[in-house]
């Protein structure tokens, strides 16, 4: 029960700005405190209770005054990082959640529509509201930053490969593709609504790529185009329920030529969701459902394999994250499944 | 960072339905749990893995059958005074939150302002907002029902003597005190805002108390009227600054007799606020200054004691509620003291 309230007094304290001023001057009391942020002291010590009590931030029992405990310790980068998100879950998240039971009864961000009257998913309120944007922009470009050189390490493109990247609308997945895996002869087509191709092509020219890489436009839910050697489905299976999942990968399993080979980057859950040490299944039904497209979810890697074989796969190699690279905060668990069309 | 989306996802499991769902028939599935409460199998799947990770719900691994697990144990009340709580969470305090730090800078509820159009407190706010009065009324008789008996068991009353209840406005504490506390010529003064008058004066006629209780309309910042034998804070102090607080408890020095008696009912932090066993600092600052007052807040019993010192009161006992009567989910720890007026 204590959930919103322990997370929205951490975030206040940043936001107040009273952890800053504290990392400037250790030893302030709370009315320092309270004339450096615009505060009354005695919000500022209510506001800090729960930080002391976590030891983030140490009181002196003689004098009262503050200083960082372990806030102190951690470095820049990683605090930049965790701001992030939780900017993230404030704005993008708190208030919607508001509407999860709604969501999940339409299946639909009703959130979205009751606080921007915008209806559709947040990827869609993101081009259009500039809110969500502003809270979904930084996370996005750490999320490319942090996972694709790691997803394009995770797979290899035989030479001259004609590459399919399926929702890869803006381009960037085409890029790395021939700047990562380039050969004589490789092509890359990225597959998206029709509504996104100029803005695709323009970033080809940008990059030096335009003569690899072309744009194609369409509904992955009918169907794609034909010939490939690989198809990359990154980042999105997990947006869709079941059977859409299973419409996807027959129709991926129809683009690619035979022992062509399909790539999938998904989140999983652990195989035991009774795993105390893994939080998706704490975080991750109410982003989805809630805040983001208002279906779809997380499978396990096991349930993914089998949904795979129903399709005419065959998996031939999965990678998860090296455990040294996952920083200690992220709720998220990545794996990349290779899988190898049958017949 | 899971805190929000963690309680989300509960509550939904019982505003859908779903709990309620299992409590009738164990061993559903996930189709069967959909059908049952107007929501895609997947969605159900989805939100049910946080509880059976928790224990809360069991999943048989080889059907995929759902049923209560640790729920099942949970008698009827318990859950209703829980989900009760947790309904206030949600319409109370999760959107409210937003607005945390706006709240801290303002010393105002941002929250029911943006959400409401509303400028006063949650108590205020109560009497004119439906969504309010709906979220908080329940959770007030609950407290009203549990708290009180225990409050008037904790101190006593001389035989007539003149008693003073501060913020007594429905007059339901001066009711109280005639029920519990009677003796021939005892006399209570409810003491609030004028405005509330005429209600608490209909409550006394109706509870055939009429002739022993007055009402006296002020401003308890101001002054309180004077000649009283004990004077009863319930409830309200920690709804105040360090500096509001002072003034009140100077102003009930004042109005009370040598020797009399002053009760205060509060809840209180831990003396060592690091307590972990403890969850009024994950709550209550948030709670507070977010979405009730947007001041105030829990001190510590040395605190209190420290203050009564100050305005010349000398405490004479102090009780804390039998842990036994308190139920495991409570996350509030009150106490009543009595001090007694000084030379």
């Amino acid at each position: 029960m204590v959930g919103p309230t322990r997370f929205m007094t951490l975030h206040a304290c940043f936001e107040l700005g009273i952890v800053e001023a504290l990392r400037k001057e250790a030893g302030l009391t709370a009315a320092e405190l309270g004339a450096a942020v615009g505060a009354k002291p005695d919000a500022v010590e209510q506001l800090l209770h729960l930080l002391v009590k976590e030891g983030f931030v140490a009181q002196d029992e003689a004098t009262g005054r503050y200083s960082l405990d372990a806030l102190a310790d951690v470095a820049e980068t990683d605090l930049e990082r965790v701001l992030t998100f939780m900017g993230m879950i404030k704005t993008g998240m708190l208030r919607q959640l508001y509407y999860l039971a709604d969501s999940v009864s339409t299946g639909s961000v009703v959130g979205l529509k009751e606080l921007y009257g915008f209806e559709g998913t947040m990827f869609e309120a993101a081009a259009e509201v500039a809110d969500v944007r502003a809270a979904w922009g930084p996370l996005a470009k750490n999320e490319t930053a942090a996972v694709y050189p790691w997803f394009f390490r995770s797979f290899d493109v035989p030479a001259g490969a004609r590459v399919l990247d399926v929702q890869g609308g803006n381009g960037l997945g085409a890029i790395m593709t021939c700047q990562l895996k380039g050969s004589p002869g490789l092509r890359v087509t990225a597959f998206d609504r029709p509504a996104l191709e100029a803005e695709c092509l323009r970033n080809f020219e940008a990059q030096g790529v335009a003569e690899q890489c072309s744009f194609v436009g369409g509904d992955v839910m009918e169907s794609l185009p034909g010939g490939f050697d690989v198809v990359l489905l990154k980042h999105f299976v997990d947006m869709h329920d079941k059977d859409e999942v299973l419409t996807i990968l027959k129709n991926a399993h129809r683009a690619l030529e035979p022992g062509g080979q399909i790539v999938v980057l998904a989140p999983v859950y652990p195989e035991d969701i009774r795993d105390t040490d893994d939080y998706q299944a704490d975080f991750f039904p109410a982003y989805i459902l809630g805040c983001v497209v208002g279906r779809g979810g997380l499978q396990k890697l096991s349930t993914y394999r089998s949904w795979l074989e129903e399709c005419g796969f065959e998996v031939t190699k999965v990678s998860a994250k090296d455990p040294a690279d996952i920083p200690a905060d992220a709720i998220i668990n990545r794996v990349v499944i290779s899988a190898t069309k049958r017949g």
